[in-house]
């Protein structure tokens, strides 16, 4: 048994996607949220740069006594998640490789769309974790530079972002794929617009279930899930804007966020 | 709904432990089992040897109308399971990602030994595969030589045995690790034996189970599981001595081993 919280983190508000999943699955478990409003989002960055801010990020949850982290983020994990592994003490579990599965698992004719930031397409991770469980597979990618913030700024349905998404899209479906990737933590919250555009012969395969999944098991295998009986407490931290943090949290996560604390991390 | 069997083989009986798990988990599927016992074990050939004989059986089996095909050897799939993905039309399940799987969730001082056959061992797919999931992970590796040959004559208790693993273990048991990878499907048959020597704070880690769940998983997201309301038919071939297959069959997989029959591969 283990009572300490468990850390998520991302460039802004997409991680709630995920923590959306691992309360529902876990809802004992108190969450330490952070989000790195101030520097996201981290998509156009270079690699080394997100990296840098994922080290930082895990030891600053490191310090604050989490039992386990989730990098709640594609651009994060991508860019970072070996170095984040080997540097923390608490088990580190990131975005990619549940996706990914999740993906071989659902293909039929093993062509497999993915979409996500510029950074994450760039480092090709998604193609390398996929070959690494089908080696048959055959990967094709898009980066969606606009939609990391549409989302952040709560722009989630309309023509314009329609017109955007079908845009993306329109490359991948003429290569007939029949799953997609959501590579991004953002994306399912443009889910039902994404849906629509890429069509019922699509399934859209986000890894928040999949990365919820992973954390229950970790936990339960280690005997490290929580056992008080009080009530779990989450705490909410951003580096930035946090009003809009408030805001946009309510809508993607829930009354869950009752209140944002600012943190600086430098 | 696909009502085809599943194809499962190994180069001996090893495979047996998977296909138990499989059909306690999927009591609905048929299978086909193929042993490859006039070539094997496989552990002490070389990679491209076992990489030609894994393409070779999987090639029958998909020719036998199989939906999926688990590579049941931690040997052939180490060796062969990428050029098989390649090869195949159908889903293929490799024994040693699942395996890793189960192991990197179930450590919490992150030191896995692992114990296979030589050439699993060497193929050093083991560490690959943990390092993908737990860059921070330390992976001890031991080859068993000896193992594989006793599980297949049926020697699974008795002095001579202990001795063999207590020798096997001990060095990754001074390195400390708190879990241990039955990296060859034969193993999981002297699992109490190892349990013994390995002692309490050691967990076992027995890829079977993860193998099942991956081909449930697998079959249930595409919507291929039997739907037939007949009895499954299980089929078991085997390229050399029937006999000892049928007795061992018993032994080591149940009453489902009514008849084995005699196929020529080459």
């Amino acid at each position: 048994m283990n009572d300490r919280p468990i850390g998520i983190f991302d460039s802004g508000m997409g991680g709630f996607t995920v923590m959306r999943k691992v309360i529902d699955r876990l809802p004992d478990e108190s969450v330490i949220y952070l989000g790195d409003n101030a520097r996201g989002p981290f998509g156009p960055r270079d690699l080394a740069e997100v990296r840098g801010f994922a080290l930082q990020i895990a030891s600053y949850l490191e310090d604050l006594g989490v039992k386990l982290i989730v990098i709640a983020c594609n651009s994060a994990s991508a860019a970072g998640l070996l170095d984040v592994q080997r540097r923390c003490r608490v088990p580190v579990i990131g975005v990619i490789e549940p996706g990914a599965r999740g993906a071989v698992q659902a293909t039929v004719n093993r062509r497999i769309g993915v979409i996500g930031t510029e950074v994450t397409v760039r480092s090709r991770v998604y193609p390398r974790a996929i070959h690494a469980l089908d080696a048959g597979a055959r990967v094709f990618s898009r980066a969606c530079p606009t939609l990391v913030e549409r989302v952040e700024r709560g722009e989630v349905s309309g023509d314009e972002v329609e017109r955007e998404v079908r845009d993306y899209l329109a490359p991948l479906l003429r290569k007939g794929i029949d799953t997609l990737i959501l590579g991004c933590t953002h994306y399912p919250l443009l889910q039902p617009l994404i849906a629509r555009v890429a069509g019922e012969g699509v399934v859209l395969i986000n890894s928040a279930e999949e990365v919820a999944r992973e954390v229950e098991e970790k936990l339960m295998r280690r005997g490290h899930l929580r056992s008080s009986q009080a009530s779990p407490r989450h705490r909410f931290l951003f580096t930035g804007d946090t009003e809009q943090a408030l805001r946009l949290g309510r809508m993607f996560l829930g009354p869950e966020v009752a209140e944002v604390e600012r943190v600086f991390l430098e």
